[in-house]
């Protein structure tokens, strides 16, 4: 009999670090940590004078990885008796992103040193960072007129979010921090760079998954833009143009330093995988497919789907991304996904939720009130973007809309409407897939949403016409990076393989209700008109300009 | 030096009929009594099978008359060493309308015989009793297919709230009441009817304010709708047909009854004006002439103009009535109104407001927060439409809308969004008449919202950019029945003399900001932009059907 085998998956959030032990039989999770980053609030530097800050330490994510994997690792032992150190065949990363760190000519975190300790821009730029707004409006005006036109592939939208605005904006603002930086790590480079040693940032293996959708890297243009194109959009970006080729997540970024390895209470040797990004790698841990439409469910959504690189495939508008082997070897990634969805529901639960209803756990008092209503019968409906809309419209400047109360409406009927608009929005994903030829086989649902609310679901089925399934394991971005881990490691020749052994879905499906189907059809047409008639990107509707100039008046007003 | 002279108003509101006691020379109220009706709840007979149904008992209205007037007389006494019974020069009345009652052929009204004391057709309908809306429709169909148009001068649609609409549903589902009646007679004649013993339904004077708004009253087609055109309706209308001519309020009903006089504390033979609805005599009370638009604010609000007979008016589309004579003689009144007004915020109140804002005074909690946020500076905007839209569009299928909305957005924010509405509902109705040639040249304002609320009236005057008045006396429809009294009796050879000396407006007047005035100016072309796309008429917009097929799914789903 041989003995079983393990990998250790490690999941970069927002406020906290998180192992997981994984059996490589069937992906069982056997020992599990998670620790929260001590810095800031909630792990997060932020200043008062500046909402749009968020920086996090590097120091944290050092000292997380090695607590949360040194007591995953003692828990599994507890909890399996087949379970040794010495069966951990590899181990996989992901993590937030863009998330992107100045490092020192030997890749060392700027923050890391004492003359830059205390320099927000030298600590890493977490992906909810918005101080760089107008760097993303001047590097999607850039982009468009290059004639690579480099954002065609991420919906024509630079973001404030991503890698080159953050560094354009510390450039503009920070220049000491700047120009002490050689270059700049994506936290998923990061990471797999320290537990290996590889860390120079000139060898430091690139994820394909953060450089192809934050960083403009494309093959197509041989890599990053070019030092000509940096040059255009700010001369001081040339020098963090790196020459390396990004990699997707079956490559391995070497083995387990020796004394990492030792403080984590492992053999030195084992293989680390390639970084990713939490929703690709949890997409992995969902166990996408082609035809599997993987969603994340949180306080907004990741929509993600593969289809082979031999398959033809049209650039769909309005993706985020179509990126080769972002999530799987040998496939495109395409990510789309929705700016809010939980935010939405808890943005009515806090300002909205009258004492009736706010009383212990409003979430569910409004859930529980909003199913027990008829589809349609509340006259209400609601277009989803409070947060703006980033599929299909790719648009920040969109804002919420509700229509249709009387002098009768409630606040679970108006909870409904929000979810419901949640739901036609998710279906306008599903929709624009289809329309470009990717068809949507399967939906598998993932995140805090699946797994705690069953109306949601159920609203997402009927909506959708579509059965909604739920990722049997709650981790699914822990369980992706360890699926990572034991690909590296040799456990499975191949993706496919260990996603087949190692995911799975849970029993509970929820099926569209043929009655609830039929009036979501009729709701989804009303819907589609307010969609087109306030989203319309080419001014054809006479209502384009309604929230945009709202939005322009708040500006001048606040 | 000769004595002061006085006269009393009788104000009949939905819960409680208030009388007040006026001093002719400045319209000063030296004494005043509110009687509220025993019957029902506050006042209001209902049924717990049928929340359309609103009746109310006669004998209340009776009851409440000879209280009140009484104890208003004593309470002069007590406050005005100069009043006395003897310096009554004239009484007057207003009531809510369309509230007919249906009455034997003496005008003695059905309920008060006790074969019909507990049957609900039998009492009183009042104005917000709701059970005819099939037959409202109905009418309207009639009446536009007729060569008259009976509907074209109260907007196209006839109201189940109205005179026929309330008969014809009696007449279909109460035949016993239908056939022991001899006639319906609207509470504004019914009360000067009592007064003066003036009963019999082919005698009693009819007010062509209630006549001419609610019962289809047109001297262009002979008075009411022939019988020929009735019957067509349903022959059992056609009994009905009363052939007396409707007259305005500076006509005298008769004189007060001696048995009803003694009970008052009066002496008998006062002349009692014709009655009027309280919307129109509240417009008299607020010193209503040409060019001057009173606004009575309230859970809705009612916005009446006069025009001149003698001048060249056109029929103003989307008014709720053009009716010759019905505020004052010599001039059209023309009526406009919102469906609902403080309606919305109460629903904001009750419906949406976190505990936050909702302990204590909500709505003063909202309005102070409210009011500290800049114009356009939370990126809403709303539609006033929660309760249908009366005056343009005059379509009660039409809904509320709130956009802009982020996952930021408080309450006191959509409260100030929807103030903002219905200021810009009001703006829509001010430029409704003056694009038909009714100059709006001052604008005097009543009712709760007027008296309580400066930050709605502020908002009001910076979006209207128009001075905002208040009327001084807050008991405007009673003082403006004490004016239709104090004409009846001479006090004044005519209503615009009896306004200038008895009515005035607070030394507070609201003026617009102009910082404000532009913001608003750029927010109420959005509005518009809503407006007409949602409430188009014509279907020439491509939203036109949204908010109807939403109330059309809500139908069938209830």
């Amino acid at each position: 009999m041989t003995a079983k085998k393990y990998s250790i998956g490690v999941d970069y959030g927002t406020n906290s670090v998180r192992a997981v032990v994984a059996d490589l039989a069937d992906g069982r999770i056997v020992g599990e940590h998670a620790f929260h980053y001590p810095s800031g609030e909630a792990g997060i530097l932020v200043d008062s004078r500046d909402p749009n800050l968020a920086r996090q330490n590097p120091a944290d994510y050092l000292r997380g990885v090695l607590v949360s994997v040194k007591k995953a690792v003692t828990a599994a032992k507890k909890a399996d008796a087949d379970f040794s150190p010495e069966n951990v065949v590899g181990m996989g990363v992901d993590t937030t992103g863009s998330t992107p760190i100045p490092v020192d000519e030997k890749g060392t975190a700027l923050a890391l040193h004492d003359e830059f300790r205390d320099h927000p821009a030298a600590n890493a730029w977490l992906w909810k960072d918005h101080t760089a707004t107008a760097e993303a409006q001047e590097i999607t005006d850039w982009a468009k007129k290059r004639p690579e036109n480099f954002v065609a592939k991420c919906g024509g939208t630079y973001s404030s979010e991503w890698y080159w605005a953050k560094i354009l904006h510390c450039v503009r603002t920070a220049p000491k921090v700047a120009q002490a930086a050689a270059s700049w790590v994506e936290l998923d480079d990061f990471i797999p760079g320290y537990l290996t040693g590889n860390t120079a940032p000139d060898r430091i293996p690139r994820s394909i998954c953060s450089a192809g959708h934050k960083a403009l890297y494309n093959e197509q243009w041989g890599g990053l833009p070019s030092i000509e194109a940096l040059g255009e959009l700010d001369p001081r970006l040339c020098r963090y143009r790196y020459q390396t080729k990004a990699v997707p997540v079956d490559h391995v970024a070497g083995t387990l330093r020796p004394e990492i390895a030792k403080k984590m209470g492992l053999p030195a040797g084992i293989p680390v995988a390639v970084g990713g990004m939490d929703c690709h790698l949890g997409a992995i841990g969902c166990g996408i497919k082609p035809g599997t439409l993987v969603k994340a469910m949180g306080t907004s959504t990741c929509d993600i789907m593969v289809s082979p690189l031999s398959d033809p495939l049209a650039d769909i508008p309005g993706l985020c991304g179509i990126v080769p082997e972002s999530v799987l070897p040998g496939m495109y990634g395409l990510e789309a996904g929705q700016s809010a969805v939980g935010d939405i529901f808890n943005w009515f639960v806090k300002y909205l939720t009258p004492a009736e209803f706010s009383r212990g756990d409003a979430h569910r008092n409004l859930t529980d009130a909003a199913a027990a209503l008829a589809p349609g019968a509340s006259g209400l409906l609601a277009l989803d973007w409070n947060n703006g809309n980033r599929t299909v419209l790719v648009d920040q400047n969109l804002t919420g809309l509700l229509l249709g109360q009387t002098i009768h409406t409630t606040a679970p009927e108006v909870y409904r409407a929000l979810v419901e608009a949640t739901a036609f929005g998710a279906l306008t994903i599903i929709n624009r897939f289809e329309e470009y030829g990717v068809r949507v086989k399967e939906v598998i649902n993932c995140g805090g949403i699946a797994e705690k609310n069953d109306f949601v679901m159920q609203v997402y089925a009927d909506v959708c016409n579509r059965p909604m399934k739920v990722s049997r394991c709650p981790q699914t971005c822990a369980l992706g990076a360890a699926i990572a881990g034991a690909v590296a490691g040799k456990g499975y020749k191949n993706f496919s393989a260990a996603i087949r052994k190692m995911t799975g879905v849970k029993e509970k499906v929820y099926r569209p209700r043929p009655a609830a189907v039929k009036i979501y059809a009729r709701l989804f047409g009303l819907y589609a008109q307010l969609h087109d008639a306030f989203g319309c990107t080419d001014k054809t509707s006479s209502l384009h300009n309604v929230m945009k100039e709202l939005l322009e008046i708040r500006r001048q007003m606040r």
